[in-house]
């Protein structure tokens, strides 16, 4: 009925500054049979920076996934780009992620309906929670049925297991925090050396810390908001990747400001985590992302 | 070629508690032979107050406006009412303002292009401004051509001027500041003693103080607002009447934070001052208010 | 951590016209000790009609439900109502709905999954499709597991089974349509008796019939849509319940046209019956709905 | 305070297909000295056509805006683009456009009044009208006031007065449609020649055609919107620029869908307008456009 196969897709991410970078990617694809389909630019003013983002069909006959990769350092290398980032949706495999939940389900279920459904393009390494679930309930039944790995570790204020947790995703591509109550350790962010995505349920740079809902019911605000947001060793600061906001009035309570809350998160993740996995995202600067 | 009389309104706000209060209060409207059209009734939480605003249409000759003072006089004394508000917008006058600016034309600009094409439903007592503007700009030929009066007052760290200017507002039924660069008095506000609208070019409680674009840019966000706010003693802080957020991205530089919030702040002022005159607007416990 | 009891729901709709309704309501949830939380009233300009839902708490000891029953049907009586309906959240039964289905699955297991996260206050008391599913796809192990009878109805031009269809949906409350690819014939709709409500995929009435998201690309709109509304013997015409909106660009082909419409189909179909399930929504007019 | 002086803008639209031509476009600007800051490419699905804007910083006086368009020039013919538009924000003078209306001032007095803020980047050749005005209304002062024609032409259904119109915006660049209240008839719009932009008072393809707000209203909608286009043979039917929405309720009425229409249909259009200014719009296919 539509057009199931969506166009392959090569996304490097070329963050460097040269003139005549575009000519020089345009005339590599196109020497190998390829057809772009769409280029994104961002060249922040007055910074001597290059960031790009490429859509193009081609045949993996004519050129080979490796002759690809090959071909694109070698012209990163002519530009002296920092990195190169390049993934075609049919064949690489998918992104491989850690979820890291605590007693909070919302989030956590929402990711794994969607993975099930096939609106989230990873494959789920494992679910790590410092929240206990009995067998029965919904969570547990779903990662048993779907053989997704399950680890409890309960944290106490002294030891936060991140050891543990470092083994468990040492295979992952990145980590999701879905709404996970504890905050990670410098040590652990350096040591995983990959990104880590939060949500946050409140409208950052508003409302950082514990309990935002009742934070903005108690400044009176009148739309409420979710966060998502690479984390970094300062609270709830890190690189903003998106942000969504609902009307709030004062027929609302705290009740609903959190239920309103959820639902934001949970489309303010899942909307995080695609733009991520299409490459989509890049940090710039100290605190900002381009999000083409 | 459309209904061009919207209905009589009558708008009493009875911030009480007591049993039974919709139903006199009904009782009271239709034994004068009006007819409600909407009641909004919010009763917080665990407190004990009340809050209506109601719509109705009624026949002037027999319910004349004295006696409908009367009438809603009385029933505000039954219950104990705090306040009780009646407009009625094809009779009453106007509500009078006084707006105070800066030398930032576009809140200010826009309200008078409103109120020129009649959706800005307020009489103007006069503009006042600390920042000095030629006789040929575009602000003072208009304010020439409506007759309305123009007050310059030169500000210093020392001297704001707030005695001249509660003089000049003594006569007006609120204050707007649009745009105003100068932090006011408890003692103006006491003394006034009648509300006064802000229109805040950033999204509250985030980004408090000055130049909350460039601390919105710097954060990274991915949604930049406008907020207008009850003034009070403590700045940036007051009730919050309305709040509007457009979405920014990294395209978005410095110029065009400020272009979109411009754009945000001078639909959020009119919002909120079109629902004031509408009688929406309630500030209730410290620091929040009911719009209806 | 947040109070996690909403409060007692009343909510009597009361199509009619009277003065001194509001007074009479009023005074008798007092006279039984209750406190209005909230009223609305809705009274269409020159019609002789009246619509008001309210919401307060009261102690189920002092006024026992039976009790609240009759004092409704007696005030009902007095003022000539054509309905009343009262739903008390805590005490009263939930609606049962029944769901019919074809092949796309969307929209049906959002409602599950909603379902089974407490977000979707309703009984489902069967699915029933004329779409064949594998025992083992997710749709079917789900209902298993949860013990929510399927039944696979095979339609032909011919015959639409719509007596089965009855005779399965005979102890429903109302019916919802999850994207039934099937016109249900009047005769069905009179025989059921009770309120159907359709999702339809495009931002009615434009794009009525088939394939609208094939008609909105081919008219190249700036805005996708999807309509929740009552089914009505005329095809897509029915008084809308819920519309919402998401902006679409060039870059949109079919598949993400669909894509982004089956996300709003999701949200404005549980929103719709979510509304519905709160007594927010009622007919009115030949075509039109009112949605406190 | 703020950096004042956006990048220069060049804009080239290159509605052709060929591998290799970013490569060569970048290339030709890189060769003059000149820094890409953003390039939009869209390549629509087995289609063989190819559109692009980019925008770059240049200087001046090492690349004289003749050598530019000549340099551009060559480069299309190389490729056979059918059209390549390079504008210069700085340097080349603003589009000249006619506004056509009839009696009402909505439009028409907004885009004075975003004109008069600098808002608006075109020069207003002249305002015509098939509505008389007495010269004391606004509108008559405001374009007297700023030396801006002002035509009455009285149009009937025998004689639209086409030709003199036609004679009254030659020098126009593009026309403006601000509500006015006749169809102009192919002959016009072959014979103008040049794109015509009309704000249609719903939400296209539904409410074609006299008083969309009354249909809207009828049909019970939730969402009003406003629609900008390409004007074309075909009533209301010509390439959507930009579309707004709003949401309704029972709450309004006629007057309410016609206030929130009309607050739409100022943003709209002159958002519709601000994109054209800066090449964004691109008609595409018969009935679409690219808008980047």
């Amino acid at each position: 009925m539509y057009p199931d196969t969506p166009p392959h897709l090569l996304l490097p991410l070329w963050p460097m500054d040269q003139v005549g970078i575009v000519a020089k990617l345009s005339e590599c694809i196109a020497s190998r049979g390829g057809n772009i389909l769409g280029v994104d630019i961002f060249v922040p003013e007055k910074k001597n920076v290059f960031y790009s983002r490429s859509e193009f069909v081609f045949d993996p006959v004519k050129w080979p996934r490796e002759q690809m990769d090959e071909d694109f350092l070698n012209l990163s290398k002519v530009f002296g780009a920092s990195t190169s980032v390049v993934r075609v949706a049919d064949i690489d495999p998918k992104f491989k992620i850690g979820i890291v939940s605590s007693k909070q389900d919302h989030c956590l279920v929402d990711l794994l309906y969607r993975w099930q459904e096939g609106r989230l393009p990873v494959d789920i390494t494992c679910v790590i929670s410092n929240h206990e679930r009995g067998p029965n309930t919904h969570v547990l039944r779903f990662l048993q049925r779907n053989k997704i790995p399950y680890h409890y570790l309960h944290t106490t204020k002294e030891n936060k297991r991140e050891g543990e947790i470092l083994e468990l995703v040492l295979d992952t591509d990145f980590l999701v925090l879905a709404r996970y109550m504890q905050i990670v350790s410098g040590h652990f962010l350096r040591t995983y050396g990959k990104d880590v995505i939060n949500i946050h349920h409140g409208l950052l740079p508003s409302f950082k810390g514990g309990n935002p809902s009742k934070q903005a019911f108690n400044a009176g605000v009148k739309l409420i908001g979710a966060t998502s947001h690479f984390v970094t060793e300062e609270l709830d600061s890190g690189p903003i990747i998106e942000q969504m906001v609902e009307r709030v009035s004062h027929r609302d309570n705290l009740l609903s400001f959190v239920q309103k809350s959820e639902n934001l998160e949970r489309q303010c993740l899942a909307k995080a985590i695609g733009s991520y996995c299409e490459l989509r995202v890049l940090p710039y600067e100290e605190n900002r992302t381009v999000v083409f």
